[in-house]
């Protein structure tokens, strides 16, 4: 029995897609979410620092006394994860490669599309990781700077964003992909346009279910889990605006949030020195 | 090829999730929706009241010319369906037989639940659908009378959303369902606290994307398709107020909706004339 909390951190909201899916299947335990709003958006920065910012987020996360550390956000994860794995104490799980599996099972023409940052599609992570997988299938990319501030921005589910929805799947339909890697974790919560996009051919992977069932196998397995039954409490946590971090909150996952506190950059780079 | 268009209605903005699955089964059709919000919430009405409004509706979109009507609404359903497709010449589709057909293939226990509308559980029309295809299985029913309101009101997502979710699945998690059918269009926009709250064991059914099957199989054998490769559109139409139907529409399903437009219930009532 463990009662600590797990940790998931994101640039922004997207983590909260991982955090849904770990509440569904790991309801007895306790969270602390980061949202690193401030700095948002993580994909058109350089990979070294957006590897900086995730050492610095997991460190401070580490010293709040968590158990385990999601990296729920596909940049930091392509750009850090094997960083914090060596850095940190407690294990380190990212969102990759449970997709890339994923997408290598539902494909049935071997043709993966992926909808990625700039940091992701530039890392080349997922190639990798679906080639150790299946070297012969296929992988298309496009990198997809527009959407993140999109979703985040004061009208995500308008015109616009379904106009640069379509505009990023067409290289993709025209590859003939019928599998889409979903590689950030914020494209979920538009998942409404984009099935509408891509229609009901493409299967469209996400990784916020498959990370969870990853994280409740890591907690079994090292027999660090917290007592079944009980009611797990959230703690949320960001560099922005907590109003606005509650409003999202609320509207992208329905997550009655009743408090969100505030953590300043400065307490962050202090617990990576 | 037939361009007329798919009549959908519902006593609110639940059908929406009926179009969102056909616009990605089916998105060459041109669709006419209508949200009878002025009317809303048909739940606590007597059936025979239900039944005279969907009378009206369906009457209604049949003159605008529809090749097919879609109840998208599981209380006009249970208490109209065959009226309406006697009284009609085109095609009518309703919401609970596809459900009650996934739920007998979801359930492993043959414990099935029911969350739905007073008019819905009053009918029996599920528990007859469920033991028309498996007489053995035990149908758990209860009435959410709360739900619909609080989703079409002020908070959908607040703290009394899923303080009423979690009374309405206790007695369901006692009975020990393996599975839930959520016997209201209106359930699935509040799904990821509906998953939450039934944790990862519980099996949801929805109708949406069974009932956006039917639509394009019917469509297909009877010869009554749309071209292929064109781009359809949407028409809104609402008794009530139509600003809060383009917000709400936008909120719940993402759906950049231009303009709608509001029908009188006098011209519903005359179309049953």
């Amino acid at each position: 029995m463990d009662p600590r909390p797990i940790g998931i951190f994101d640039s922004g909201m997207g983590g909260l897609t991982v955090l849904h899916e770990c509440l569904i299947t790991l309801p007895h335990e306790d969270y602390v979410y980061l949202g690193d709003a401030a700095r948002l958006p993580y994909g058109p920065r350089p990979l070294d620092e957006i590897r900086r910012f995730a050492v610095e987020i997991a460190g401070y996360l580490e010293r709040q006394g968590v158990k385990l550390v999601v990296a729920a956000c596909n940049s930091a994860t392509a750009a850090a994860l094997p960083d914090l794995q060596r850095i940190l104490t407690v294990p380190v799980l990212g969102v990759l490669a449970p997709e890339a599996h994923a997408a290598v099972l539902a494909t049935r023409n071997r043709r993966i599309g992926l909808l990625a940052t700039d940091a992701t599609v530039a890392s080349g992570r997922y190639a990798e990781l679906v080639h150790a997988l299946d070297a012969g299938a296929e992988v298309v990319s496009v990198a997809c700077p527009r959407l993140v501030p999109l979703i985040e921005g004061d009208d995500p589910f308008g015109e616009e964003t379904a106009a640069a929805v379509r505009a990023y799947a067409t290289p993709l339909k025209e590859a003939g992909v019928d599998t889409v890697i979903l590689g950030c974790t914020h494209y979920p919560l538009i998942r409404p346009i984009l099935q509408r996009v891509f229609g009901r051919g493409v299967t469209l992977v996400f990784s916020a279910e498959e990370t969870a069932r990853e994280v409740a196998e890591t907690l079994a397995r090292k027999g660090i889990e917290n007592e079944h039954g009980r009611e797990g409490r959230c703690t949320f946590l960001t560099t922005g605006d907590p109003e606005t971090f509650r409003e999202m909150g609320r509207r992208f996952l329905q997550l009655p949030i009743a408090r969100v506190e505030r953590v300043a950059i400065a307490a962050l780079e202090a617990a990576a020195a």
